[in-house]
């Protein structure tokens, strides 16, 4: 399919300085970024998890990026016929298209705009502040509303069919819903909650998508959404969530998810994130139990019973998980009123700045991870987070898959208990088969070696 | 549950006069009506479809109106519990409330005021355009795009998956939605175009559901609906359904659907409608072929082979359908352009009088019902519909059920072809289980005779 | 100037019904009433205030119905040129005219449509609550804060800006502006208002015109009016001011002005509205004192001391009259709030049959007035309003102008104190020179009777 | 007046860290700047026209920065009491103290981002398209219709009214009204568009507003303005008004008219301007010839016959000004389709270096100023824009007026006849009473030396 297309009003008024940035195909131009992102954008509704599957069968693919009336034209060549309906492209994705090159842009220009006089870790909240206040997500005085899901983008159709039912309930309740953008746990609960905001009449429901330039050919993000950001990485893009969101539910997944758990572990296990309710809830259909208790094993073996008490488990019951997230919601509304706090991104959280900067899952990072438990839990969980991380570069992202093809598997070393703690994780995923589409040659991307012990 | 709502601020200017007409209780007052109805639309979701089972299971139920500065406050008294979310209303209910109240009370006003100098037949239509101009649904300008599906609401759960994709994919082209408000094919389109909606962006999408008294209880609509009009009769809500249309799609049902079915051919079979561009299109998945297989045969041996010609058949093909109906559409709106006619209202359309006037199902007007091919197609087409609008009313309605209980079923006269293929059509919707829900049981409600035979 | 308008949208879905008719040139017909009111709103901005003038000045003008895709389209053939720019009608003018084709139809549909079981009063009120409902004039839930202006359509420069100066304080205040449509005192407080609206960005900011068939021709809407609305007759007229303004101000005026005062006396007087707040206020200029000197010396001497403190007369201070009007509205809410009483209608206020019912100002009708102190002060009031109605109907009204002509000027009666009362104030608007635009020529059209007394 | 604000939404997401930035009084910090630019906003309507004397009039003001819910809630501390309506912030005043934040936010976020890769001419418009563009100010697809408007803000009665007059005669034509914000010939023509637009139903007429922190004080925005933007200088300022605007009014004024004048000049002249169609026109009511007659001469006299035609004189016609821009404005439109350049900002117009660049108007760079006719006419006309600039800071600007009492008046040195024609027009300015409100005692900041002459 070969198209044109030109921005949204509000997206129509670059800057030939910009609209040169955009066709620069050069190191330091955006072109190549955008193409890979505009692909992805195109391909929602596609199977294919991994990026370079993507780009492989879109090898013949390209934007072109004209000026017209010192705006921009996009001439799609060979795009995705799936995106167009009667030769017109599907409205929502005509948006995704332009809100990556919104984004790309802005972060494009500000890349070096740190903040003078801030530390390094406030300098990226800020980073992030603007990037949302640019996007338009930040939505003043709007009761906390927003509630993240995360969960696999490959799950059984009875855990699909689960996250429409509970974004239906959420939608009854007037809540707005957040993912990755892509497909499985991050579509459902959006087609769900789309259903029941018509029957509300909820004008201005909300569908926001965050993603980020490295994962979004293997999450394209579903037309539903409608409001989409590309954060520069995915320090940033989970910083994001977290700042943007009121409430959080973790739907089965497989790495990138327990990951993310982590991730938000890692936070809250903070002493100075204590005090705030951070509504927490895991929760899957009847069947799928197996995941919970394995990732509630894991995190109980590794980070202690304290841990397990910033969350909920909820099986097989949306009426439940919306309810309980309610509740959660209003807490969230108290405690920001008293203390002063705005309610559309969350200054108070802090996040230590080891989970906001950028991990490079490079072979000597993995080695040098250090998984054990002498050591604050927050910190522990960062590392495992980290770990988690790396493997899922491993499995779908482009340069992860290189480098193993390269050097072999990433080896993670540590506490035989954590160590084993993780073995059985990840094996459980596999044995769920929760650790890739094709399950049937999945080759583990990494070796675990437990220290004082052969491995 | 027990709530009270006041209007939306549209409705919430009625004059003590009106207030005092709602609250009457007395024979030519309007509070039994409405309490009727208002229960119906509260009891949205349920699948009891039988008038008396509603009425019977919500016989505490009561609906109270009072003056509330002037305008009315409804005190919903022991309401179905499914129609709130946490102690509040959905609001598409309560809009739905009002909708009621809204043309309840307009035709309670007009009920005699038929136009001086107009012919009976005339005077319907403009009390139909009247109805649906003061219900707001008539908008000028907007090219053709309201389809009509009709079909049952108690169908095969494959069945309204398909009704989901077909209006999935019909929403994908910007079209509208109108059906007759229950479930079923009623709902299926509904919410498959609401996705599509919502990834194209379309702002106003119209979901309109045209109901009428005898009906709604069983057929509540489906909150949905954010066009919810309730007409005085059946004849009306028919005549609405073709005037407001501007494409048709008819998917599975029972003998309702064929009903809606002959009156349509009833039409469209007149001279002075025949060169109109009428897209009319049967459709359902893969394993219900059979149901428009029977009709087909049927309207094939009693209308003839002309008669055929007015509809396309397609099955298991949502995109077939949908690109279909566009192409109609498209035919639609050059035609009205050629012929500068409306695109809000098919004026055009010549609907005879027998068509218009209230067919009521009593057992003396079966008897005479007129079953035989030596008379013009589009008359038998009408008296065919009658013959089954009577075998709905004995199945379905209140009155109906009560007279056949009374004096049993009806009796049906006519040419012996024609009986048969009727026996045969209603033969093949009981061994397809489409006659009523509990099929256990199923007695018919009729019983045929053959002219010149012995029945 | 001549040129085709078609309506906005929500006005182009007529029935052919209704465009047969508009067109229809008969007794029973709409067309030769459209046709005057239509030139009178074309006829914006002139300085001719009699509808004699206007029609002869304009005897070619015509405007042509017809049909268009079902709506209906005006041709207007030698239209006034002021009401086009660029050839383009103004497009305040361009609504003003389909709000007259919309309550002449409304109205010509309804006209016999009195309610059954309603006594003739109620029955008034009924319709025009139902005409200012139709044409979308009731806004429920909105704070009271329509502010009635009443004044002469022929004023002084000085009293005109000060009209601006008042409106503009009341604009600020977030007040709305009601007047009947003219220039002068009826067209200032809407300019004043507009810039302060601007100032404040009140965004639904309200100028309602009520204007009838009879007057139109002479006060020609001003296309500020974003809200025009036609009543049958000049009763209707009234009735439609007081039950929907909030508040009242009068300006400096003429007979008509007079008239205004009497008919709002004879209802306040009444026993049964005195507990209600009802903000009138009296105000001009520096300047202008003696016109409210004369008319408060009138009433004091015909209705008593009592009938005095009905208004308040502020002097030359546009701050004041803004503030005593906040106040008085501030009252008004409290007491409809208190008495659980709609904001956008007052029901409460009765309007005595006598001011509701059509004053014919014949020879016969006038010389039968009874204008004497012996009677209830508001049926007094009552009188003196058609005394001096039928006195501006001589002035400026066609019929009234015709009759005078005919035979003669029209005879007063009454008790000597009364009638002389009318007389000093009727000769004190002469020597103000507000008794006409010609004040050269002006010749009496009445002659005053004292009882008892040879005149 | 004390109160407290807080911002709309949009405005209502700052971060802590420009929180601080509003607050910190240091020299870096912006707090003084702000400060200056909210008085000046609050003192709107008033009649002082020095910075100064606002200053210190409002010694006592004070506006304090706090955050509340991480937004920013300012409080006024003995604000001008004009500025209030009822104890309430009237709402165009309320939106303009936060479109000053707004600017000096961004302007102190940007300062020193220049692009890479840009030519500082090719930068500084870069600047001042992203600053427009962050104040929402471009707006795409749009048709040319922003008529900027020059003039004086102390003008006679008679040429205030005037403005009036033009801008109702555009603003019936849909024009938009872009001025330099502050009272006479900056308000009139919006206040005569605001009446037009409400004839015409215009719902998004635009009021544009340029100021600028030196100026801002003497020309406060008047609340009609309801886009007011805060350009970092003065050379901005004038580019923003020439990329923004489609077409050019200049009505009397003073020095800084003819500033305005000379600054267009200068880059008209320039030879790739020339081709591109720019609607110019000087106009003003009968009796205010002179001052163009003097300008004229002026140019004439300095500039050459070719820079006189640039411009249309039109005296006394509201109607053929608006006509005349009309015309204009579609000849800028087929210009920029034909051209494929955008609507909603004039890339093509080629501004010279020496125009962009701020002119620090010192004693020195005043002395050095070359006036004289030897050097291109685009040269000359920047340098006479310099000298009537630096005129301007010394009668109004606080630092020029500090300058003048600490070194005695500037001086100017120049060709004779370009001197004396300079001198001509000063002294016209000066017997024309429009070169301070305080004509009294006004005493010239400049001296004129003629070169080869003792001046």
């Amino acid at each position: 399919m070969t198209s044109s297309v030109t921005p949204l009003d509000n997206l129509d008024v670059l800057s030939p300085y910009e609209v040169a940035r955009l066709q620069d195909k050069t190191q330091g131009g955006l072109y190549s970024l955008f193409r890979q992102c505009a692909l992805a954008v195109l391909n929602c509704g596609s199977e294919m998890d991994s990026t370079r599957m993507v780009l492989n069968r879109f090898r013949e693919f390209d934007v072109q990026i004209s000026q017209k009336h010192r705006g921009v034209q996009l001439d799609l060549i060979n795009a995705p016929a799936a995106a167009f309906v009667d030769g017109e492209l599907i409205q929502g994705i005509h948006e995704h298209l332009f809100a990556v090159l919104r984004d790309l842009l802005y972060v494009a220009d500000k890349v070096d705009g740190c903040c003078e006089g801030l530390d390094p870790s406030a300098s990226i909240t800020n980073q992030v502040f603007n990037l949302l206040r640019h996007a338009n997500a930040l939505q003043p005085h709007v009761k906390p509303n927003m509630v993240v899901c995360w969960g696999g983008h490959s799950i059984s159709h009875a855990e699909y069919e689960y996250t429409k039912r509970v974004g239906y309930e959420m939608g009854l309740r007037g809540m707005n819903i957040c993912t990755g953008c892509g497909p499985g746990a991050m579509k459902g609960p959006m087609k769900g909650a789309t259903i029941a905001h018509a029957k509300q009449r909820v004008e201005r429901a909300r569908y926001v998508g965050i993603s980020e330039p490295g994962i979004i050919a293997a999450e394209s993000p579903n037309p539903i959404v409608n409001e989409l950001i590309i954060m520069p990485d995915i320090e940033r893009r989970l910083e994001a969530f977290v700042r943007l969101g009121h409430g959080f539910i973790v739907f089965p997944g497989g790495v990138g998810t327990a990951e993310e758990i982590l991730y938000i572990l890692g936070i809250l296990l903070q002493e100075s994130n204590r005090a705030q309710p951070f509504p927490l809830i895991f929760t899957g259909p009847a069947g799928s139990e197996a995941y919970f208790e394995t990732v509630d094993r894991f995190i109980r073996t590794t980070l202690g019973e304290r841990a397990t008490q910033c969350y909920e488990i909820i099986v097989d019951d949306p009426h439940a998980v919306a309810e309980c997230m309610r509740d959660g919601l209003a807490e969230v509304t108290a405690h920001r009123k008293a203390t002063g706090e705005a309610y559309h991104f969350n200054w108070q959280l802090r996040i230590p700045l080891a989970l906001q900067q950028t991990f490079e899952p490079t072979h000597a990072a993995m080695r040098n991870l250090c998984l054990s438990r002498n050591q604050p839990d927050h910190v522990l969980a960062a590392q495992l987070r980290c770990a988690l991380s790396g493997i899922v570069a491993g499995n779908v992202k482009e340069p992860g898959i290189r480098a193993i093809e390269e050097h072999g598997p990433f080896e993670l070393h540590g506490e035989p208990e954590v160590i084993d703690a993780l073995d059985q994780l990840l094996e459980s995923f596999v044995s769920q088969r929760r650790m890739k589409i094709n399950h049937e040659e999945y080759e583990p991307c990494f070796r675990l070696a437990r220290a004082g012990r052969a491995s």
